[in-house]
């Protein structure tokens, strides 16, 4: 909301809630006083049709299946920010997210990540928006992939902060008990692993690729920071070289306005760091060589709540609209 | 000191400095105000085996090196701090450290984890303190190492608070630069490596096993948090099953007073996190598996100053001096 | 339980709970795990007279007024966490917290800070714990009243930790959401407000003092830092002497074990900061002498859950029992 | 530079440091990076001429003095960021910051607070920026000072994150030891006491005002949250009343882009906190009355290097250059 009220091209017309209806924006959205001063109606999809040519989804992973498909039957283009329509797979959503009422829908959709899918998006009426843990280990790693350059298995250690978990409190989320906090919350078994495992196997064609994707909790409010551990057979191929990786990944990421090469040679932010695309629409991508353990390993740094959310989705609606697919997204933010 | 200062069995007799002569420790060490009156003192070796049964050096990598040679000399035991005695291979000590001037010396050293080597250390009149994301590393994986069930490569992706650089200001440890950062700060070739290898190869025996690790520095002050990635050629092998992993680590630290195994079936705790030992001597270890990747997850929390450093030490000390393994360490610390 | 757990003169016998009632201790309190490993047990008077010499009470305000009665009838001594018998004047009590169903019990209870009660707290059968604000704002303030030197109104800008509003998780304690928070949550009608008057107004006798209290919520998890402006019509008086203040404060608390006077010339840490006792049972107080405004501040530090509540508790009960006054409590924390 | 680089009507056409000279502005600020491309350049009253209509000075305090006067001569506007030309007061100067070598220049600055002094800005030639602390006191309080409603002593308590103390690193600022800090870095003698005295003493009029200042620095990198304490000898006058004071204060900013008046019935924020305005140009401030002790409690929040320095500066430039007084100033910020 904050976004769209910011953007010169969009108007703002439609908020729904089922247990807000009537109350102002900024009654739950303390922030947005003064900016944002609609009040939130009941959801109907007549009433959305009426007042938006697109809508954005932000409901739970399943909610979003019936949604989709009523949105779509008005004419609403959608940004579905739920996993409903991420994976091409209906087996692979069943298995981590339950039954699928809308299979028939899952090949119309298009996986929102520009870099990878910025001309299927500009045709889309349904975009899936990505996973905020699986768009930072894809961007990590797309270039390599697209040069068919993975090992069999790739390892993403993924660290987050604790708005990734949602508005809806928790003891996990009581600031006495998660301040200070390292926590491994999920190692095994994460619901984006699916949608990282498809992506990349896009970019690899023939070749199969396992993601061993683990998730652990680290002591900010935004950012995730991937590690991504590459660990080949033996030192061969051109992914050792840092020159070739240099020239594959400022070739990959040439023409996206969000995703930047950042490897220095000095300083103290020589490596993507969340601490410098907090606030921003911004994914910083980096690697290094491992020469000891066949090993490369990336690295990408996001805001969770910005390229990993809401600012992804509303770059997708730049592209969807014919708008620059950068308008109204943050491209700086305060440092320190 | 702190630690020195509360054990009921040891007079802290003597602390050098060679910026500090003459002052009050309590002048560069505040929170010792009333419980450490002693000023600092120049070093000598005559001075120390006068006043010392047992020194712990904490001084820079390179500079232990002559240091332990005098001390035990004059007959005084030694817990190094440093890394200069704790790798057997004088020539993968170079490489990471530079030149050794007392080769002959690397034999008698002990590597001073009590988990692996307590009989040892007991004997010991020179022991190498771990260094601490070597220490969390090796306690989480050793059990498994003891029954020669590592891959090839292990893949380490360690988180530190940000005491772990030390008591040098920097513009890296600058309150308002290292606030809410994931940095990382050493992906590949960190100089931990080679004794988290030497570890694990003696337990392995003939195997030979590659580490592959990466320090990431997170938004704490204290603690270490390490996961540890084990990719398998396919899913057979004891290691896939949860009893086994119990059974292994139960059976492997049974004895020590310090490593714990953790992992619960609910709870915000439900494996092990910095936030529960940080202030103790703990070392937490726990293990997932994941049937989709063919890998195990291991993780270990520790406080990088307790037994990532200091706490440790001590441990070492009072085996080497015939206490209880456990005496003036800390076995509990405030929540939250 | 923490405390008493590693308490060497205390038995920890029972702990009751409503709602945990047959769940070990640890269900809640993970990092009890193999410290504490008595269940919860349901309440009555007998089952407590039978088991316990003294309790602790740690319920609601309102709470405590009947459990008290019930806890000395059948002849257990009580140190009570509670606002409930705080205050002498009934009046000051229903004001703040509502009706009060045991007032004759108000006179015989005796408010529990060691530094102004010692000698009854000795022979207290009923101990009620000060606020943590109100600990912290009296600590400050008391010598300056035990010599008549307030003036009329005491302003008290203490700030406090996320810890303070206890276990209940709520939007207010939302990580994302406290995080980084400078909140005025209460900045007048502050209820510790009449504990602090009647403290002060005990040591200033005749002499009548307002408290104009503000409580603001910083971003920490332990610790509580109040300062106290204390401004003068002019610039007559002791209290503008640093020499005064000193030799008042040292006279003061040159018994007390856990009050410290912090005033250094130099250093990072001049004067109190809840960084040096968080984790200790210490309060530090200091003073400054602002020769502008005719002013003296003064500044306390302390842990809001150990000498703001249960440190404090249990000196209170080391005192009742005829322990030494300082047994079982924390006396250094790690640092940094 | 970032907020200049980012505003449509400015040409960010030359920075200077005697440090850095050649270099890329990105290298020490990284942050930048693309998005600034200038090199540092070595000052000269010519360079600047010939490059600007209107300089910038960040310097330490006594370095803006010959600056200030080089540049005036040169026919550059300035908007100065040091203390040195913020007192008309000459003796008030020399008492906090030493000797002025440009006295004449006193009475021609203007103080650069837009809600006191716009007019006077769109026509200055020398705007002089105030300090952190002393806009934020100001602006809690000077409402109540048009109306003459002060008592005689305005007792400020103000909160402050670490990046307020600069850049630079030292061992106050070493994240190890800053972290969960609540330290009283400056309780009396604060250098901003004369600002506020001046601009509150202007405001008033005849009336006198000492300002009793005290400065704590919390546990944020960036945020000022100021707590004004006004004791008042009895209850009597308007100001008890809340709904004069929302009157006056929302009269004294009804024409003010960035200061809000904020105080709310319900919800998490009902009063002013940097969480809201870090990011920001905005300045929230709210109030509350104590019935208790005759006191009114003012409460400002505002983020330290945007409208306590860089914002307020470049909204002072809006004026003199006679763009909107908002242009290119950040409204909005990321929650949470």
């Amino acid at each position: 909301m904050r976004l769209l009220a910011f953007h010169e091209k969009v108007e703002l017309s439609l908020v729904t809630s089922r247990k807000h209806v009537g109350k102002p924006i900024s009654s739950t959205h303390t922030h947005l006083t003064g900016k944002v001063t609609l009040k939130y109606e009941q959801y109907s999809p007549g009433r959305v049709a009426e007042a938006c040519d697109l809508a954005f989804l932000s409901v739970p992973h399943g909610a979003a299946q019936d949604l989709v498909a009523e949105l779509l039957d008005v004419g609403v283009k959608v940004v579905d920010l739920s996993a409903d329509y991420r994976l091409r797979n209906q087996g692979a959503y069943e298995e981590h997210y339950g039954p699928h009422r809308h299979p028939e829908l899952l090949a119309s959709a298009t996986y929102g990540l520009p870099e990878l899918h910025a001309d299927e998006i500009k045709n889309a009426r349904l975009v899936a928006n990505p996973g905020c843990h699986a768009a930072s280990a894809i961007l990590a790693t797309a270039p390599l992939a697209s040069e068919g350059l993975l090992p069999g298995t790739v390892v993403v250690d993924s660290k987050t902060g604790s708005s990734g978990s949602g508005a809806k409190v928790s003891e996990a989320s009581h600031h006495p008990v998660r301040t200070n906090s390292v926590r491994p919350y999920k190692l095994v078994g994460h619901r984006h692993t699916p949608e990282v495992e498809q992506e990349l196997g896009l970019l690899l064609g023939e070749k199969k690729v396992t993601v061993a994707f683990s998730a652990i909790g680290v002591n900010v409010v935004r950012g995730i920071s991937s590690t991504v551990h590459l660990v080949y057979p033996n030192r061969e191929g051109p992914q050792f070289e840092e020159r070739f990786l240099f020239k594959t990944y400022r070739g990959f990421y040439g023409d996206s306005p969000f995703t930047r090469v950042v490897k220095r040679s000095t300083g103290v932010f020589r490596l993507p760091d969340p601490k410098l695309v907090v606030g921003t629409n911004y994914c910083d991508v980096g690697f290094e060589v491992d020469d000891h353990a066949n090993r490369v390993v990336l690295v990408s740094a996001l805001d969770n709540l910005l390229k990993g959310a809401a600012g992804n989705a509303v770059q997708c609606m730049n592209l969807m609209a014919g708008f620059d697919e950068d308008e109204g997204l943050p491209k700086t933010a305060p440092f320190p």
